[in-house]
């Protein structure tokens, strides 16, 4: 496909919901035709049998993106993208040492590197990602940016159940029990930020602590990070200041979880 | 420009010489239109100094890249492909650690990620490297099958000079008698090599005493390396078997000089 015909690209890791769905039908909107991959990448989990055990119903993932009117599944093997003796990556620096990236050595150099090498694959005028995953949203508009990639990267808003939780493949694993615990993930979030905004230059340090106070964890649960970031840089504030971030990773039970909360000036 | 005419990229760093034509007429038969880029990329250098030094004169070849009929000259500032707060490398992880990579920390990852940007802003069909730099050839080709890039890279021959010194922007640095002595460099690979293919199974000690022997060196010249290695992994042989390289990195006095000779299973 040339570029007079423009490609709206949508990468996954299969396992689809209606966040996908989100970002195939803004990219439908905005393109000629749409190109979703559904690719689970080895070369982005730490740990190898994270990846053994990721969910995969390829079936299913067909099945909707069939009723979304999708015009093409890219759906390349592992080998197709990781020959023997494949030995090069792309590696964002500085956006990548925190938050995710400091519990994560070498995830999103994963990311990065098979995003190219995708946009490569499909040359898509735009490709879409959610803000679920801020970070990964951040290192790709960086390397796009840095590498003059030839590609507009849409933001698109997170998708949340009807209690808050982000849509994540991740969700299913989720007891009834752990749903609701991860539920106040996002609600505490909420609370933090209107506290945030009617206490400027709080510290960071009460912000934490307000944060940790607020969620409903059981035993086994943790945080794994709560972080006050600035929105581009992701460097960590001391005190607020806006437009600033809250971004958290929890652990209910042994799923992880990210999500985060964008605060910009005007926002209330 | 659009991929349906095609363009031809001859990627340099200025300064040119007859090699580098040699690259540009060859771009010029294959292509609709052939694009030249001069930037002396300051990511690619170890020292700051050797950076500073690197002699720059654009009217003489912006007059040549006239003179050869090149359709379009690119020449990026500094600060157009580095702005402040760029952070984004390509690493090609293997074939970078011998030959000049293992002198020259970092160069490859500077070479391999200007490249990947310039690839990016003009969009070639093709790019033209010479076998002279032959690391630097395969970290390209690595790059591009192992990125996916929609482009193919021709390697050109290394144009020399009537003594055998392999064309560099380096040269004009040597005086009349290390000029001489330069040019001992490729006469004793060649010498090497014949002897090479007359003894199969000859030990790389052997031929690099033979190579050290050879050398028309006085004193303040010395050989930075001189390896044997496969042409397509470049891991070091130990015993001489086609299809092999023989690469060597000389100082003649403050100047640096690489040269290689290829011995295919056919050559004789």
């Amino acid at each position: 496909m040339g570029r007079n015909k423009r490609i709206g690209f949508v990468p996954t890791m299969g396992d689809l919901h209606a966040g996908h769905l989100s970002l195939i039908r803004r990219s439908k909107k905005e393109n000629d035709s749409t190109v979703v991959s559904i690719f689970v990448n080895p070369l982005q989990f730490n740990q190898k049998k994270d990846y053994q055990s990721y969910h995969r119903d390829t079936r299913a993932d067909l099945s909707a993106l069939r009723k979304e009117g999708v015009d093409m599944v890219f759906l390349p093997s592992d080998q197709e993208l990781y020959p023997d003796r494949f030995q090069t990556t792309v590696n964002v620096e500085g956006l990548t040492q925190g938050l995710c990236g400091a519990f994560r050595p070498g995830h999103f150099r994963g990311v990065a590197t098979v995003v190219l090498k995708l946009f490569q694959i499909v040359q898509p005028a735009r490709a879409y990602f959610g803000q679920k995953d801020y970070q990964q949203l951040k290192v790709i508009e960086k390397m796009v940016h840095d590498l003059n990639l030839p590609i507009e990267i849409v933001a698109c808003p997170t998708v949340r159940e009807k209690d808050g939780l982000a849509l994540s493949s991740r969700n299913r694993r989720l007891s009834i029990s752990e749903h609701k615990r991860a539920s106040s993930i996002y609600a505490t979030l909420r609370s933090v930020a209107l506290f945030a905004q009617s206490h400027p230059a709080s510290a960071v340090t009460s912000l934490r602590q307000l944060f940790y106070e607020g969620l409903d964890l059981s035993k086994g649960d943790r945080v794994e990070y709560f972080e006050v970031v600035h929105p581009d840089t992701l460097t960590t504030l001391k005190k607020i200041q806006t437009p600033f971030l809250l971004a958290a990773a929890v652990w209910i039970g042994k799923t992880r979880l990210i999500d985060n909360l964008l605060v910009n000036r005007n926002s209330k």
